[in-house]
């Protein structure tokens, strides 16, 4: 039996970064998920675009709102697998989605170098959006690190 | 003779904010300039495409990367009418453009709520990128108070 917790659609989250890792891409991936349904999926896509903002979670925002015709997300949950960076954790505030999960930190580039969560950690979010993160983080961290070794 | 000044170009940009001003939509707008040359525009579609990423600033870096075949804006200038969001903010930074001019400021949504600058006023962006407020900036300012009248 399927069980619908956050490892199975963190593993999800990861299919998306393969894709990345797959078209040399910095291997980050993102699925959004109502009623345990996956409703929009992304993959970093800024070099096949051209496009520094096409990151894994605004991807999958802009499907997610496309396919709900709403610009909220209020009963969604965003999968990423790695610690969104300052233009994520921004899009992710305009969403308003109910929860982020994610899996390995982002000590470069993750929101957390810039913005002082120490006496509240939803800060740059929606006041009630809760977060999540270090789900199958070794995982997600060993892909953005083979894929660094192999950039090199 | 025209003098292609901060404001020369920040009268573009409310320009932009006006179309967004008449579809109804919080009224912020932006230009890339190249060598003196308008090569991006964008407003804040956030209602009509349904899309919370869909930020004046977004558009207009999207643009003008596709315009460029290049993620990087270095040698770009944006001018927009009001200070960025941190979505917006990180976007800037991603692109390591060479220039940000900006309007009005944003106490409720700007960056500068959630980063302290203090000691380092470009520390979310990219550390080469040259940041200007304050251009224009009451006739920026008018124009979102103006849309929140309205509104009320």
């Amino acid at each position: 039996m399927l069980v619908y917790d956050d490892e199975f659609f963190m593993r999800q989250a990861m299919r998306e970064a393969q894709k990345a890792f797959d078209a040399d891409e910095v291997p980050v991936g993102a699925v959004i998920v109502i009623n345990n349904k996956v409703v929009a999926r992304g993959y970093n896509q800024v070099e096949l675009l051209n496009d520094p903002t096409a990151h894994a979670e605004i991807l999958a925002v802009t499907s997610a709102c496309n396919f709900l015709g709403s610009k909220y997300l209020p009963d969604a949950t965003l999968f990423v697998t790695v610690e969104p960076c300052l233009m994520c954790c921004g899009a992710l505030h305009w969403s308003k989605i109910g929860k982020i999960v994610y899996g390995a930190d982002d000590v470069k580039n993750g929101y957390k170098k810039y913005i002082d969560i120490s006496t509240n950690p939803t800060l740059p979010f929606h006041p009630k959006t809760e977060i999540v993160s270090g789900i199958l983080k070794d995982e997600c961290a060993e892909m953005m690190k083979a894929f660094f070794r192999k950039k090199r």
